[in-house]
């Protein structure tokens, strides 16, 4: 990322679709700009963690929250007694941000080195979920985010947790994407240099499950757990 | 995450020592919080893209970027020609968030499900670096904290370079951390439920690296490239 800060806001040539507003369009870099929806889903869909920015009396926090995407939709979840989710919930302007990163771009020179990534910024306001049903749905959404087919292997939410559990509605209306990819860019001057250039990809490893101290006998590890995969994730090299 | 985001301000029980301010306490999962350095330098040292969020005519924007600790400074850099830098450069309040994710938590009941995580939440104004000298250091701080070594093994930056990099400085005087680990939490009625429970652990894992396609030939992959490692990781299981 480094010299490559995205500003979300201002003119810049646009790749592709366009920007769904003047604010989402990818000003720095704007070569990097990705615009339709399935590079848009693709990363909020392989993402598990985004940074949910909002402001308080001033002061800005971004803070790390679970996530799920459910078609033109971001459920955000967690207690009513969080301040970040009363806070969004009075429907104050809101940012996510959702960033996988690939690999550390290592150039001759210190001033191009770089990152790949792909990431994703949605603006706007949080809507409280009220209806029953949908708080259901996003819960499933949020589940299912994390493990396909884990909602159905679990104990469903109660009527008590329900109550305990404040979902967010965050419309996908204005969503960008960014993405670096590919190998350093030195200047022409600088490519004879003696110095080692290219890039070291990194990629998010499931590890072998470790089983809860407290599991039942005779309760056999499923696929999804055993066999963890992101959806898109990049295979092993 | 899910039930536990954090809402850094307000009270709460305090583990260890004291938060460095009332904003940055923990006080959704207070028992998650962690005020030492020592655990706020480790988390800091061992991520690679920081979130920074700040608020520009109301809207607030959460951008990933590259940073370095020096001490007890954070330092974010990037083109003069960012809106993020230029704003965040007049001393407006700001907030960067780093967040290592170490696992999923399954639970037997869907509610219990969670993250293990260790999170950064640091607040304040950044400090727009105006000294050449410490400009340079704090690149240097941004190339090193990418791979240890690589500095000296690179063109260092030009004058012009220089010019063209913008750095801001960030005083790490309230920053907190946030900490999950271990099993899922599920209520005791819940432990003889036929559903599997435990954590599947995420690694951060380097690849073989990719070299540039306009390499030289005879440069040789350096060790810091060929065996790349982030400081603190958890060796592979």
């Amino acid at each position: 990322m480094a010299a490559s800060v995205n500003a979300a806001k201002g003119s810049g040539t646009r790749t592709g679709e366009a920007a769904p507003s003047a604010r989402t369009r990818v000003r720095r870099r704007p070569e990097r700009g990705r615009y339709d929806r399935e590079t848009v889903h693709a990363i909020l869909d392989e993402g598990l963690v985004c940074q949910v920015a909002f402001a308080v009396e001033g002061q800005p926090f971004a803070i790390p929250t679970a996530y799920a995407r459910d078609g033109e939709t971001l459920y955000l979840h967690g207690s009513p007694a969080s301040r970040m989710l009363r806070s969004l919930a009075g429907g104050i302007p809101v940012c996510a941000s959702v960033t996988l990163l690939d690999g550390l771009v290592l150039a001759r020179s210190a001033f191009h080195h770089s990152m790949n990534y792909r990431s994703v910024v949605v603006l706007g306001r949080a809507r409280l979920v009220e209806d029953a049903e949908e708080r259901l749905r996003a819960m499933r959404a949020l589940v299912e985010h994390v493990a396909p087919g884990r909602w159905a292997d679990t104990r469903q939410p109660s009527a008590k947790e329900l109550a305990q559990t404040c979902v967010l509605a965050l419309p996908l209306d204005e969503a960008s994407a960014k993405v670096r990819s590919g190998p350093p860019l030195d200047s022409e001057e600088d490519h004879a240099l003696p110095h080692w250039a290219g890039v070291i990809p990194l990629r998010l490893v499931p590890e072998a499950a470790v089983p809860d101290p407290l599991l039942a006998p005779g309760i056999a590890e499923p696929a999804y757990a055993g066999r963890y995969r992101r959806p898109g994730a990049r295979s092993a090299s």
